[in-house]
């Protein structure tokens, strides 16, 4: 059956490699003062959208900035650059996650100590990308009304690697009839204790709770992922 | 960077014997007269209320089954069961999509020659399904409405090795304001001539014209992938 060993092997020291990096990475933001989220979902859970309220709102008082990995195309970094946040594009061409070594070529040449906080959106999947640390102090995962209620008992990795869940599109909530004690319920059951926030991009709801949050890590010591 | 040219020497093997093996596949279930139909989405686009819609109403007509692929859970294969066809289900660990040799064995004690259609529901994944010929005669992609319009240019791949274009969750159009004209032209543009159905698994809304279609493969000799 495939995978076959030799390939278990070679994945083993890609994972290594990147995890000594991510932690140089993020031992680099600490020193400079900046606090980084990375933000993974499925394609079209919002996470765009989510972290373009989240760079106009938050950067009204704080100095914001992301990183946007998608195979193909600029369209997120156009659409976060509407904020006025500095924003890069990652295009991976075929890989379905973002790595450390991405994230440090993006930044190389941006003065990080001038930021306070680095939002990092990765390729939207619900796989690939929870074996990659990016350096990041904190990882949310973003999950749509509209995805159904089990996704984390189906794709329980990405959910048990990440610190945060965002529920998104609240506003769809009722005509999808969503299930939110079900859902709920399947965070608990793989990520025990997982604080969630519940938010609508397009009506505002639950924005102002999650500002309220993300901003508070600017002065809190935030944990390793 | 990473991936390094050894990890893409080994990919290459596996494809290759992947391949190999889901060719000597299409070949059995063409003789056994039985026409195979894959699905793929990203998680949560609605793969599996539309196969369970199309067991139903198929089924009442003709022998169908289905093979459905997760990372963990028997959700899936116990909400098809519903529809009275034969169903297995496939869990995949940690990998983020099927494999010919994972089709070959669930099947490996079915009569195929018994059925007419088997559907074949993949891991939920916009990227590493792609690469994988898994036997099959014809290969949907779902795309959600809820999704965004711009995910074909996004994920031009997985819309590029697919036959036909699924447009899911049309009852949520309105509320979304989906962009009709936008994601045609974003799977026109990766895929096109893509032939293109709209539904609703909820109101049934198009699935007709999609049974008709899926109905007349039985006769018709259809291509490889």
């Amino acid at each position: 059956m495939i995978p076959t060993p030799r390939v278990v092997e070679v994945r083993k020291n890609v994972l290594k490699r990147n995890d000594e990096m991510a932690r140089a990475l993020r031992q680099r933001f600490a020193e400079a003062g900046v606090t980084v989220v990375s933000l993974v979902s499925s394609p079209g859970a919002g996470k765009t959208a989510f972290l373009e309220q989240t760079l106009t709102r938050l950067g009204a008082d704080h100095r914001v900035a992301a990183v946007v990995g998608d195979l193909a195309t600029e369209n997120d970094a156009q659409r976060l650059a509407r904020s006025g946040a500095p924003v890069r594009q990652i295009t991976t061409g075929t890989l379905c996650h973002l790595e450390a070594a991405m994230v440090e070529e993006a930044i190389a040449d941006w003065n990080i100590a001038a930021l306070e906080f680095l939002f990092v959106e990765n390729v939207g999947n619900l796989v690939c990308p929870s074996s990659y640390d990016l350096g990041e102090h904190l990882r949310l995962v973003l999950l749509s009304v509209t995805e159904g209620e089990d996704k984390p008992l189906k794709y329980p990795t990405i959910f048990n690697t990440a610190d945060v869940a965002v529920i998104t599109k609240v506003d769809l909530a009722e005509a999808v009839e969503f299930n939110w004690k079900l859902a709920r319920a399947s965070m608990e059951a793989v990520r025990p204790g997982m604080r969630i926030f519940s938010v609508s991009s397009k009506t505002g709801a639950g924005m102002d709770e999650w500002l309220r949050f993300v901003a508070s890590l600017k002065c809190a010591r935030v944990g390793g992922v």
